[in-house]
């Protein structure tokens, strides 16, 4: 139980991502239900060290459950990774009463909250905000549902053009290092095929696999491709070496880019920013930091920051095999 | 290991939610992915005794994933209740050499399934196919997610009148028995109060909330209710009684109604209903019978239809806390 | 040419409707563009009388054109109808320098700012945001094109379940004088039987049609009904009276309510809302009164608010006919 | 009037755009309805010289109203360029004896069917059927409203992350030739600049407008680009210029492709699609030929062919006023 704890202070760092907003509103609403204070950060580490600072009560944060992106906005700060910069912003946090410090991001937020959490005597909390899904010891991070949703609706359209024309579309989806988004909105949108960095599929079973599916009767066909995949990276490449050898399609490529990480969170995402908004100031009561709040089975979770950031997330294989039975 | 499984009859029955067509197509992919025949049958149970059958494979069952509704169409059936209707069902199944049954609904469904499977030498797999996420055993039923999303963006357009005008909103939710789809979209929505069948929170305590939530500077609010709320069942008469004890807020109704089980199912529930259809065909070769196939934390899992219909689900009182302090 | 012209006043006033928000935009932007100065009314007459007032420039309107409602607010104003009232708006807007006023509303708006206009020494502009459709000498209002799609997506949701379970949906729609919602979302949702309160078809032909639909092969059905309609008035009683006389439909009711005036404009409503308040602004630097502004032909008109209010809209027959056939 | 009228042949060709099924719908509804025959042929020209038809009647088309595509699918066809294909398909035509043939396409396809309609004395009526909105005649084009709709959701969401990040964004939509695309779902997604096709604005006006927008305290920025655009066709390029001389901006480029061509249509093009399906079937009794169908100001127009592919269509100035007006 952390008794001196009395003015919390919010961020959003990195790539924004749609239930940001309804996380600030829960961390924001649970300090007023605490009787706590609370303060918001723009643009994350970098306003901290400008020393940009907002008061924020329960009814600021009124209206902005359904709003994709982060009204506290985010930016990438160089200025945080050097020391000078880290010390310039505990002393804003200090100078303003800040006992505590909520982080929403994703693994690179939580490696510089680690480090400032450990150069300093200020609990910090992260909270699991990214489209990726990449972040080990939780089953969702906030947006990737919403993004997932995104990504299917697109291809829903896109499927519309491929059948009434008989055409493979290469449709590429975010992805550096994670699979994730490929293969369920893969699933999701009923690809014929989903390539993703975590399995070398290689262009000949590709070919094989669409010659196949043509065989089987299918006439249109959607590749759902991660931009991270062996041999999806270059997908305009790839679109051409797939013309080339199957003549028989028509091949067209798409890519999804920015749409995916906005718009209004799904349901699913506002509640677990709701959750983890909420847990994530009573884990700073509980006298908790350099975790982060996540959710496992439904239920609340701590994660030290080092096994968030470092522990290997897995693919599904049972739903790459899903994925293989289902564009039977 | 099943044997003399060669082909597989499915059915949708119960109330339609999205998802059921992504199931079938996943049953039917997997037959034909394992070299089983399938057949679909028209209107639940009603169609098996009236021998309504249709012979599917993959190519059947193209272009569907993305469809709300049933395109086997679903119906009640009085005649399955009785033991000759279920003795013409058999039949008509042995008539067409089907070996084994899948079955996607709700506990009605499951509760039918259980009995024939137990009369009849004839495995029956079930998949829970309902929007209210009332089956025991299951993380999500399919169509629970769509229907949160689909209750939170009517919410949405609700709440843009009801802050223009200053108003206090009742909407109606789907809910007899179980409010998890109220106290989910209603944190997703942003509501001031959730009733719910599962707590009775009485209509002083309602006003109480309500009033200290004008007092605290709130100009408009939305009250969720699931149907089978114990004050909320009379929506109308509540709406009144607020109405009079609450002169400054101009207090207005809205139920939803069927618009909750339909539309293009979410990305969540076509994987959800990928890998439930997959899973259905898995246990009728592993030879399994009288069990729904079901999720928990990621995993399949395999659930009698007796724990599944009679099982006791249990309101998330973590999360009704949490509504409790994101409405601040 | 109004050479005194300095500072405007906008309001938003009645029902509320998607645009509106990007109606006061161009409004204020058109202001700043002519280096004028912009002042907004919170809640519509009723601020203008209690002096609720904001200042209001470019940057004061960002990121809400695709916000539904109002963020000015509206509010009926009684107390506007009161010679004493009305003198007290006058006051207010005297006493901050404000040489002309933009209402944005429907019939009810333009009446009580045609009174205020010929009373006092103000020109009034006047823009038509309502779904309803119903201002004569503008081809379309602010908002009408959001709510018939908000309409049609809610009955392709309904359909889904319609054609799963075989069943006959009478679903309600706005319109309490106008039938042009339930004709035009009617034609667009693929409806078997509109019913508007411009033609009175008949409990017996109403039968009749539903008769001979089943007949002609189809399943389910859906019927529109405009709330104003003369037998769709009371559509619980009609959908017993069907049911009674047609037990091989299962009837189901669905009033679609509030959800219609809500959500984020559609692309026309928000280039229209762009278009007009525009308008309404270079109407007023022209010298003009006592107009509103609309839309004819894709080009702008002025048309007197006596005309706008009083002058009979009729249906479009042609879209009768057409809605007759493509239910064939 | 033609007399001898009896069969109906339908096909839609070229680029497929919402609501090409609901056109064929209705062509089809009134064929019944006026006592007709129709055939449907796939894959437009192509289908007509591979001899590829379908019946049907009133019960084909039912529940594709909201379906994005076409379901008699669409293809270009370089066999009918020449004299020895068209024959071909007047053979296949009177060998069904069709009497008459509608067309639903672009520019594309009305100059085919105008060729074929002279050499052969069977009547053609077109439907317009593009996203592009570039046929001279008629106000409309079937799938440019759903279009807009597309990519101001598209442009909704890319502004959430524009404006958490302060960022600028090229957005890509189509319009090789015409910028009705571009500069309506400009105004309607609120762009701080649209470049189109018609108007050379010049790399270094649009820098000064950028320098200006950011001087006059916008923080992110979004430029709809046309593909055609003089300076936006190479966008990447025009992105790093951008990039090189505004170095305070962080310039991202989305381009939408082809998301932009499908999706459920929205109702203002179901019920154009609806009005002009119908109104193709009236103009064949009456015994029209060569032209096309439109709507003007809300009422059915023929135009010849001719007109409807040479006339100039012109970019609406007033809106390019407006454009730069509200987004001031």
């Amino acid at each position: 139980m952390n008794t001196k704890l009395n003015k919390i202070a919010v961020l959003t760092s990195g790539g924004d991502s749609p239930g940001m907003n309804a996380a600030i509103r829960a961390v924001v609403r649970n300090t007023t239900y605490q009787n706590l204070k609370c303060v918001g950060v723009y643009r994350g580490f970098q306003g901290l060290i400008e020393n940009d600072f907002i008061d924020l009560d329960a009814r600021s944060v009124k209206n902005i459950i359904n709003r994709g992106g982060t009204f506290l906005k985010s930016a990438r700060s160089k200025d945080f990774r050097e020391a000078e910069g880290r010390q310039k912003a505990y002393q804003n946090l200090k100078n303003r009463d800040v006992d505590a410090l909520v982080v929403i991001g994703g693994d690179g937020t939580f490696t510089g909250a680690s480090i400032f959490s450990n150069e300093f005597d200020i609990p910090v909390i992260g909270i699991p905000g990214t489209i990726d899904n990449d972040i080990n010891g939780t089953d969702f991070t906030i947006g990737y549902d919403t993004a997932l949703n995104t990504v299917v609706e697109a291809i829903d359209k896109i499927r519309d053009t491929a059948s009434s024309h008989d055409r493979l579309f290469l449709v590429e989806v975010m992805g550096r290092d994670a699979g994730d988004i490929a293969l369920n909105s893969g699933v999701g949108a009923g690809a014929e095929e989903i390539l993703i960095p975590e399995e070398d599929l290689g262009t000949n079973r590709l070919l094989e696999s669409l010659r196949k599916s043509r065989t089987s009767g299918k006439t249109s066909s959607i590749v759902v491709v991660a931009e991270g995949d062996q041999i999806g990276k270059n997908i305009t490449k790839l679109a051409g070496y797939i013309q080339d050898n199957l003549p028989e399609y028509e091949v067209k490529v798409t890519v999804l880019g920015h749409i995916q990480r906005g718009g209004s969170p799904s349901c699913y995402d506002r509640v677990l920013a709701s959750r983890l908004g909420v847990a994530a100031v009573d884990a700073l009561i509980d006298g908790k930091s350099n975790i982060m709040v996540g959710v496992s089975h439904k239920k609340i979770v701590h994660v030290p920051f080092e096994v968030a950031i470092n522990g290997q997330k897995t693919i599904d294989n049972d739903l790459i095999r899903v994925a293989d039975i289902v564009s039977t």
